[in-house]
């Protein structure tokens, strides 16, 4: 049985907060200690949140105050989660990394510093030893670690089994997300009724990106160059939590459906050898039916749900190309779930605790 | 100036049916004179129909009576337009061709007859020649001319005037279409509301089929061989009008997005040359903003409205893959304002007359 | 400790049965034991069902075989749930309560058979002791009890109090109501996408009639004649689960709002009173927030989760009329949670046991 | 023939700008001279307009450029469109009246003012001569005309016509209203998907209040004392255009539908004996049909399209009280439309000339 841990929740009321509240009400050793916000310091949490989610706010976490965003005021915290907002969290996690702080961050400010690991605990698990080289260089006793965009975890996840073990070509990927992803009060209403709504060049040069750089970063088991070409075209519609994404992988030899399906069907990582408490018992979930995986049925999947990432529609284009289809529950598995699941990785591997 | 030619709409109650109906009304020459039914044979047609598109029904329309779909009554028709539902149109079809009229049709059921054409009339007109081999094999004074699924022509339109000027090795479509597609009553609400609805395989396999034979029928200025692989992934989701689909191309040789938006935005086919009264200026309308085409803003582009495919997001992949976005108006240029624009290129071509 | 008692569910894999399979599956004496279908007799639950709610499949259902509905086969059956449409209900139940079983139901088709309770167990639960005549006069063993239309709940539950103890002139409701209440496929998406889909003159007769009966059978603390005069207008719009129901009351005297305050938050019910298990501690939660009920935010209120309803807005219009408004869960209270408190109400009163 | 009289837009990219663009480009002698707005000064009209409306922009309209909010640089204007937002709107409408332009405000700012009109002009037309008032005791040569929220025209135009021939004792509304009357960016799409937004006391007060108002400057048949109680109960949902409001009316006598009814039809204003070209022919038009008006299939009633008010689902509820339920299309009749008639009926009574 671990020592309990602290937690403390930056942006506490917003859409991935309320994820990591509800999540952590029922873990094992990870305990919501620090509810941290912005306007609404000094308030009872079930007062100021707007709870987007299943279920109600935990009984024991409703009366709790709403406290500044301060690593001074958080002796008693062993580790942060921050889903700050762009621009905002840079900085932010920056100080409670000098405080000494393990910071758990789903924002993209620090995705691309050499020394933080954009951590999908399935897929690149070793690259938390970046951590000891980011102490270093930076003289700092904590640290910062990163998960990556809900968008492009939803296609890394299923690529990356495929990527370990066939040579790819180049993947082409069509998106359709969910409005939380763009948090609150987030998208117009009237861009989204009757309406599809491009999110354009940069959020899709920034999920191709991410998706090149967690794959470079998978160990594989097969004899290739890595020069692997990525397209992708994002979009949100009326939907509240879920993405879906078509991707189309084009190899550089004959492949077959089948090889795929056993290869993503037999995927297990770190997390689901170590039996980490988040970790579903299968990452990535085989559908065989002909009109899933839907958003609004099967975002829930796994166990804790939401943690499994629906993969189905497995189509031979031609010899060389395949189809498959995701749905990842993006503030889940996509953002508070990966947290919570990197920090019991980091946990597991000695980087956290009981301070 | 040309002779007023008598239009029988059947199925006029309908989604394309009522589209027929409001274009029509300001038509120079083809006029509505019969409006065929079923459940609502007997009553005026302002009473019986659901007119789930933009203005009213026309004055002149609104007191006409719903009558049998039966060409005996028909005496004074020169011209059918048939949106009958999938089944139920082809032997009605064939009936009213023995009967000697020249249908145009929006449905399935014929179009992949050898003798019959799949007409898009600025990609491939020279096809409705197939009409002369048809009367001869069917012996029957009248004939059937189709035109494809709107979801065909979404991806036919934009990539009919690219493969007829390059080396196409594949095009990977994802889709993202409205409601009115599937009729009314159609898809369930519970099926779309905080969802993404997929039409699986059997969808996605026609919608190829379709592209593959119109693009086939083109007239090509590249010495290719044809086999071009495509493949499509098709979806609903609730939106009322307008498909809006992601279409990824791989040449068989280096390609420069610029060579392509010349060749797009110069195309012009017959019914713009012969300057018909329902071609569009352009077939193809492009824009260059990161966030369009989109579905609530462009799909009534055009003049007649709703007649041009608006085609954005040309964005390099990699130096053989380029990616385009199309939107469509499907009960529009997909469905009515196509079997109207078959109908005046059979009238220049002297098909369709006074009967 | 009670007995275990064994369900059958009629219509499982319809929006109300699952929320039976979902509530049964923590009940501390009532399980599932019987899963009766239609279209989908012989293959097990999980494949066939549209589990349109939260949470997943419970895992010791989603391999049960669904069975044909026939008593014959439900020989250790002791409770039948029968959410079945109206028209096929009627002479099911009355097979079943022939068959001995106690039946709770649902459906519109007994809800005004003078012999059978139109229950709401905290409003009227003395209305149970017409099983007593309905065996007498019907001759049989078992019995049928109605649950009131969904919509019917929403208004009847927080008006119930007011009518207990304040002399009402008349009440004029609006309701705007979500899709599942319609079952699937039930509403055409076409229908409710920017749209408000009335009802119709039906659907507000048979709301009206229903809470007048129910508010009949209330037991009133005033002197007054009964004759209070309803009105109601219904609508769907495109919202997946919970009714939203304005409510103005209009007094015989003066009244003020506070009163009403207290009295809507002191009311409890026999259920409560017998701590049934699926009785929430208060049948109806107030807020007191500017812009609360939400639909979205409120439906799950209460524990069980949706089975409270939530009233806000209370506001004074004048000295003798008021305004409220209300959110329920339409398929938990307004169906399968009302069903199962029903059933625990028959079981505690000694109707229900063993068979 | 009338001079033709140029008009500015302010806020002429906004949501009701659009549709004063819109309905100007076929008026007969009103055109738009000036397009006024603040983040595209300097831009082409149309690379800045979000179009939210049927059609495309006017041909003539699509390169003007957008200028500056300033009466200098509007030598030439004649008239003053003002959909300005709250607060904004007051002292730059005062600012145009003092440089002698007449000006038509959508804004609540001056609704309230003693001497400014609050105008629907099939209703309250004698009102203008407030104008002789505002000036004198202002002492400016131009003047300020408001037109009401478009919520509360929807009610006050069926319930005039209502209140000038019969005593009513109170009326209670119920409103579900559409996204559009929120401008843009405005309600946030979380708000509303699968979701009822309430829009609070004080949207709900400011309704009634406005009714009020322009209930007691009707011209009454009846003798009355005026003290009408009016609720209000207010909300948005994802429909895009078009406000649904159920009317509940209870009168002070016994009275029948079909008097009202009567009383609804025949109702003509001063605009249509005038023959304003904005005029709708009626200004109520009624549908018996039992699940009509809808927002979809009504809220472009009438001709020009969007001006007239459906009013259908007249039922008696009791001997005094009757239901009745309106659609306005709210950017049309309840802002633009309503505005651009209110400067027809100033012109043709003199206050509205060439500058």
């Amino acid at each position: 049985m671990r020592r309990t841990l602290k937690a403390a929740i930056l942006g506490s009321t917003g859409l991935v907060g309320i994820e990591y509240v509800r999540m952590l009400a029922s873990h094992p050793y990870i305990k919501v200690g620090y509810l941290a916000g912005k306007g609404s310091v000094g308030k009872p949490y079930e007062e100021v949140v707007r709870w987007q989610t299943v279920g109600q706010v935990p009984r024991e976490i409703a009366d709790m105050e709403v406290k500044p965003t301060d690593p001074k005021l958080m002796d008693d915290v062993d580790i942060i989660f921050s889903p700050l907002p762009q621009g905002a969290a840079g900085p932010v996690e920056e100080e409670f990394a000098k405080h000494g702080f393990p910071v758990i961050s789903n924002s993209p400010d620090h995705r691309f510093d050499p020394d933080v690991p954009l951590l999908i605990p399935e897929i690149n698990p070793h690259t938390i030893s970046l951590i000891d080289k980011q102490r270093e260089r930076r003289d700092w006793r904590g640290f910062i670690v990163t998960t990556p965009l809900c968008t492009a975890q939803g296609a890394a996840i299923p690529l990356a089994p495929i990527y370990m073990n066939f040579r790819i070509d180049s993947s082409l990927i069509t998106t359709i997300q969910s409005l939380s992803g763009a948090g609150y009060p987030g998208i117009p209403s009237l861009d989204v009724v009757d309406n599809v709504l491009p999110l354009g060049d940069n959020y899709d040069n920034k999920t191709v990106k991410e998706i090149s750089r967690i794959l470079s970063e998978t160990k594989r088991m097969v004899n290739d160059d890595n020069n692997l070409s990525l397209g992708a075209t994002t979009h949100r519609i009326a939907t509240i939590h879920g993405h879906y994404e078509v991707i189309y992988v084009t190899f550089k030899e004959d492949v077959s459906v089948e090889k795929i399906i056993e290869t993503l069907d037999s995927f297990r990582g770190e997390p689901q050898k170590l039996k980490l408490p988040t970790a579903p018992d299968k990452p990535i979930l085989l559908t065989n039916q002909d009109a899933r995986p839907q958003v609004y049925f099967d975002r829930w999947a796994g166990d804790p749900p939401g943690m499994s990432v629906v993969v189905g529609r497995l189509s031979q284009i031609n010899r060389r190309t395949i189809r498959l289809v995701s749905v990842i529950h993006n503030t889940v598995r996509g953002a508070a779930g990966g947290g919570i699941l990197a920090a019991e990785l980091l946990v597991e591997k000695g980087y956290i605790d009981k301070r």
